[in-house]
């Protein structure tokens, strides 16, 4: 499987340096970024070199304390401080992402505990250093327990799927969400099959869906998110699975745009529509779909592909990154808990 | 208004030239194709430097007449025989837009009938090249009379129409079949806003409607094709009008992959769904949209995208063309013979 997000200890300087796969060079290259700089962390995040919730909130654990490896010499209670506004600033850089807030807060709360017992600045650090690991970790088993819950679907349902962006090993520190089913089913001897929508803007889809499962000999066919309502009609698709981004306590879910259109073709065909996410992604300070705030991107995301202008100046150009699908619309969501079907 | 399709006559050598804008570099540039050259004038039609059912009949209609004044100095009979033969081979380049065959099929018969009363083979060239200008003067025409009708809609609807591809001036003689309405209703001093489904793979919403539009100084926003069911929902849509390649019998229209998922997505949302198309479009061959080939195009067109690669050569894709939104979907049909609600 891929290591999306590792990291590279550097015994002589003492320095922890984050290593992720730079994922804005996929399919074309497999390029790294190896760093220990808090704004290249930050705009790692920021410009989508990591992506994916669980990934991200890992990158920002790993980062935070890649970055603070440059300051062990300080006081304690200065460490602590400044971990706090680097925490703060890398938490800006998107703001849909529910496991980067919850990532970071998870960080700083075990340092603000182990500073109540007057650490030293080093062992604040290992604790930290520590923490991100446990939450790198714990992703990884996360992600094989929704892989084994989710991989059960198949025997009911059928093998094809269909899935929109990227919610696998790319996005995750193990084997994904939405695509965890479709490696453990693999595993298990099971012969699933892949329909990815490339997934406008950044294309997702094609670049990184694609990539990751046709790497691991998995069939994968690609197809314009416009031709989803035709494959759902007419490719016998079994089921649809999808990740998410956040989870309000009703069920609804934000996630990449078109996921929400998707559900409501999926719907119009009867066809079983999944949320596949880590139990962490539910944000139950947030009664429904309606209070998730949504960002939006940069209108360059669509204005231009490979430094070629593909809208005129004088056109407008709207380009929310993200959408919300009702509970209404969802079969169940895939967690490592279990299989769950809203309402709530 | 933009001029798509037109001519030039060298009066020296009595030639005529199909001029013709190159689609494919737009936004960027505005260029022209202008040839006399049958497969130069087939490459044309299938690659897509001119597009929209109504421009490639008009193209293949001018584009018969501008070949075959190559050979006007051949007997009458043979002139007639090789008509045919290069109709046949401009009928093959698209196998989708019924326009391509009714324009050519509609040329021949008239000659046909001329060649029936012994004229010569330069009466026959002109019969030919006054059909094909009148099918591209009763084209302006009936794109007008589309207009008129379908802007009376805005009035009891509202302003705000989303739209799919590009069904404008770019894609027919006149003002076009899905974009007429809001160029009529903008004369007639009202204010329509377009969104614009930037239309994957090949980009015709983006780079095509969104300058036409913008040319004449109308407000338009492009999305996402995956950003058309939350613009449904948030945007204050109260229409949406597409064009159409096929109609079938029971109202059943073959139109740009994508135009059914936004149809299933209108449905959703209680948005009137409009398909605007000459009354030539119906194929009543054709009892319903099952019958309807659907013309599946290269994988490149998803594969790269300016020289750059974005899908991985290890993962399949499938790209059609088209698809087919069934009559239960569509609201009303806009002709130039006024608006028809299925079922037929």
């Amino acid at each position: 499987m891929i290591n999306t997000v590792s990291y590279r200890f550097d015994n002589d300087k003492k320095i922890l340096f984050l290593k992720i796969i730079d994922q804005r060079k996929l399919p074309e290259r497999l390029d790294y970024i190896v760093t220990a700089d808090l704004q290249q962390i930050y705009d790692a995040i920021k410009t989508l070199a990591v992506r994916g919730a669980p990934a991200i909130g890992i990158a920002a654990a790993l980062g935070l304390t890649a970055a603070s490896s440059n300051y062990k010499d300080m006081p304690s209670a200065k460490f602590v401080e400044k971990l706090k506004k680097d925490a703060d600033f890398l938490d800006s850089s998107r703001p849909t992402a529910v496991n980067l807030s919850w990532a970071l807060g998870r960080c700083l709360r075990k340092v603000a505990d182990s500073a109540k017992m007057s650490y030293s600045t080093e062992k604040l650090w290992d604790v930290l250093f520590k923490e991100a690991q446990a939450i790198r970790d714990e992703d990884i088993k996360m992600c094989r327990k929704i892989g084994e819950n989710g991989a059960v679907l198949f025997d009911r349902l059928g093998m094809n799927v269909l899935t929109h962006c990227n919610a696998g090993s790319l996005a995750t520190g193990g084997c994904g969400t939405a695509l965890a089913p479709v490696y453990v089913a693999t595993e298990q001897g099971k012969h699933p099959e892949v329909f990815a929508d490339e997934t406008r803007p950044l294309l997702q889809g094609a670049r990184l869906t694609s990539w990751e499962l046709s790497e691991e000999q998995i069939p994968v066919t690609v197809i314009c998110d416009g031709a989803a309502a035709t494959v759902l009609k007419s490719k016998k698709i079994d089921l649809v699975i999808v990740g998410a981004d956040r989870i309000a306590a009703n069920g609804d879910v934000a996630n990449k745009i078109g996921t929400y259109g998707l559900a409501v073709c999926a719907k119009y065909h009867k066809i079983p529509f999944y949320v596949a996410a880590p139990y962490s992604t539910f944000d139950l300070t947030l009664s429904s779909g309606e209070k998730i705030k949504i960002e939006e991107r940069s209108a360059d995301e669509l204005r231009s592909f490979s430094g070629r202008d593909i809208i005129p100046d004088k056109a407008m150009v709207f380009n929310p990154a993200f959408d919300v699908t009702p509970y209404s619309l969802i079969t169940g969501i895939i967690t490592e808990k279990g299989i769950f079907s809203p309402p709530f």
